[in-house]
């Protein structure tokens, strides 16, 4: 069995590992990336992009790249999926940007996913490689080794798991479950010139309800159109837990019979091939051990309701790169600010992404009125509620490694 | 026995009844009043008037004589009971008053009884007789026969209820129960020269907590200060719902212990021989049956989170005038008129009072997010909430029939 040494190893080669392994590379350090798929590709559709996502596409020297292929919304708008009536609106435009300095972006999964993997092939310092599937790791307070199914092993001082929700080095580090939130979604694009049942086909259009939610986008260069209808399974919350048991499209249309034409129209339109079960985590206390760190979904599962997933997981990537280079050989020092520096905000994206969907999905009469009333009152660039997630920890710095202090919800 | 013959009779001698006696002798119909006290009083300490009550009492020609006794407050504070921080306001001040044409008033129950007495007293058509306690009555479509204790008897072709929350001739219209909501009352006023604990003793001023609340206002020119403590009780809800069982001083205090310093100093200073027990009903489908008709507690008791028990039986009394006098001999239809006129606006007092509460009193963390937030962005000059309340139907109607339209909570 031959092992071969590599000065960092990254495990996971999806946004979040290849996003790391520029971020690393362009920090000066040589990196190597492990991912076991045959080839580098995103499965799903869009992303939603906050400015904080664009500030890190840019740390990364991608954002001119991705620009081009990218929507920039000039809102978003949330409006009822029963009554088909606005609730609330979000400017993104002009005033957005001079806000945070970033714009808003919506993209296809796949496009970010080749801008990435074109600068990480482009890079001396960066080694990708396809088929290993890790199996096992030891992990030890100066380095760790890595097992793949086909026997090849790499000896690292420095190892990084970016292998997403179902993390394998996870464990680890950490013994928990993945929690399934009972909800699921169906996910796809179309030709923006089949469309015609959407209501503002260049914005960002959010529908919530009981139990149900439709977001809507276009994506790359507005030549395609992004749609994810998500639902709470009865079956599932009913005890129906078995993969197949549930979240199928016989529920898909059962909970979206209730809303308004336009959505019912969208629902109709989307592919029913493969369903998607929405979990996340509870924050963990800790990223760490030995030498190996967690990052992206691997470290902070969350729910899609503040579209922050792929963003943190871009963040995440700025910051580790950043750390290693201000501590040079000292990958402990780097590992434990790399955490101190990302743990609490990942950790309240985690935790306010739960309730923010329980304000979209519920049906409690006096919860809605007050929500309802107070979507009406804000005004669309009021962005009091969006400044912790989107604005810069102080203006200028490279890593955003925001403070959380504003109130959510 | 002797039977009294009156053109119009009214039981119960509280602040709705004596206004709804002075409302049909002013409208020229001669009225008699049963009360079963020994005199007329009012137990309990402080009245909230909105605009709309003040524009009754302008309506009943008192509003002069009750204005020297009342204080007008500036503002309503809405403050958190637990974190001591305020949570919104509404301006009570110049603007306010030319909005709805008509002052905020904070008055002691009292000092109105006294004055509606004593125009009662000084008008012709008004007999007052203390000590008639109803214990039967007769209702026919042309008249009703009512038999007091003391073997008295009326026969009237026009019989009004009047008698409050346990009304005994309720049960003649509608067989329900009053709904206990398990929240007790203490109350009490105190010289202003002793209160030292109070931070804005010239407004009104609402602390809210989960389970809890406390009203604070000035009443009597200035010269007394009401307090008003409000709690869920633990016991009550477990199940110990018999009187005594229940809301004692014990759980004054255990519910108020979490609350900051200036609340629990105030509940400190509260009486405590006597607890109010909160109770509402559902609205009813009608408050007529034959000559009988239904008003004030009687006809809709509410729960207190509007403010505006006394308040919508000050409407009753203006409405149940202004219907009489119109239809002059056509009891009947003065009646339908009135319950046409007032059942819906009651009603929704009625069902929006309940959610006011909750969403005072809530411990849902999303509920209070979202709840503190929206109170948090609403300008304290934003009558939005308050509209369908406070502002009268059309411009200088006598009669303030107002139909319910925008939306609450």
């Amino acid at each position: 069995m031959s092992t071969t040494k590599v000065s960092t190893l990254i495990v996971g080669g999806g946004i979040g590992g290849l996003a790391t392994a520029l971020s690393i590379a362009r920090a000066g350090r040589s990196v190597h990336l492990l991912e076991r798929a045959g080839e580098f590709a995103e499965i799903g559709a869009g992303l939603q992009f906050g400015p904080n996502a664009s500030r890190a596409l840019d740390a990364l020297g991608v954002l001119d790249d991705i620009l081009p292929l990218a929507v920039q919304p000039a809102r978003a708008v949330m409006m009822d999926a029963q009554a088909g009536t606005p609730l609330t609106t979000l400017e993104l435009g002009e005033k957005f940007r001079r806000r945070y300095g970033y714009p808003y972006l919506v993209l296809h999964r796949s496009d970010l996913l080749d801008v990435l993997l074109a600068h990480c092939r482009a890079h001396d310092l960066i080694t990708l490689e396809n088929r290993r599937t890790v199996v096992d790791a030891q992990v030890r307070p100066d380095g760790a080794t890595v097992v793949c199914a086909d026997g090849s092993r790499y000896e690292t001082p420095a190892l990084i798991a970016a292998d997403g929700l179902h993390s394998t080095l996870r464990r680890h580090v950490i013994e928990d479950a993945a929690r399934c939130s009972g909800y699921a979604a169906y996910r796809g694009t179309m030709p923006i010139e089949e469309v015609s049942h959407a209501i503002a086909p260049d914005d960002v259009v959010l529908w919530v309800g009981p139990g149900v939610h439709l977001i809507q986008y276009p994506v790359r260069r507005g030549e395609l159109y992004n749609q994810v209808a998500v639902f709470r399974s009865e079956k599932f919350h009913l005890g129906q837990t078995g993969q197949g048991e549930w979240g199928g499209p016989d529920e898909l249309d059962a909970a979206f019979a209730g809303s308004c034409r336009p959505v019912r129209d969208a629902v109709a339109r989307i592919r029913r091939d493969r369903f998607w079960a929405m979990y996340d985590r509870s924050p963990a206390g800790t990223w760490i051990t030995g030498r190996l760190v967690l990052t992206g979904d691997a470290a902070h599962p969350m729910l899609q309701y503040l579209g922050q997933g792929a963003c943190q997981a871009l963040e995440d990537a700025v910051e580790i790169g950043y750390r290693l280079e201000r501590n040079d050989t000292d990958i402990d020092g780097a590992y434990r600010e790399f955490e101190a520096a990302r743990l609490p905000r990942t950790a309240r994206c985690q935790t306010s992404a739960r309730p923010w969907g329980e304000l979209w999905h519920t049906a409690d009469p006096l919860l809605l009125a007050v929500r309802n009333r107070l979507f009406a009152v804000r005004a669309a660039d009021d962005y009091g509620d969006v400044d912790w997630l989107y604005a810069p920890a102080e203006p200028g710095t490279a890593a955003p490694g925001l403070t959380a202090t504003a109130a959510t919800v």
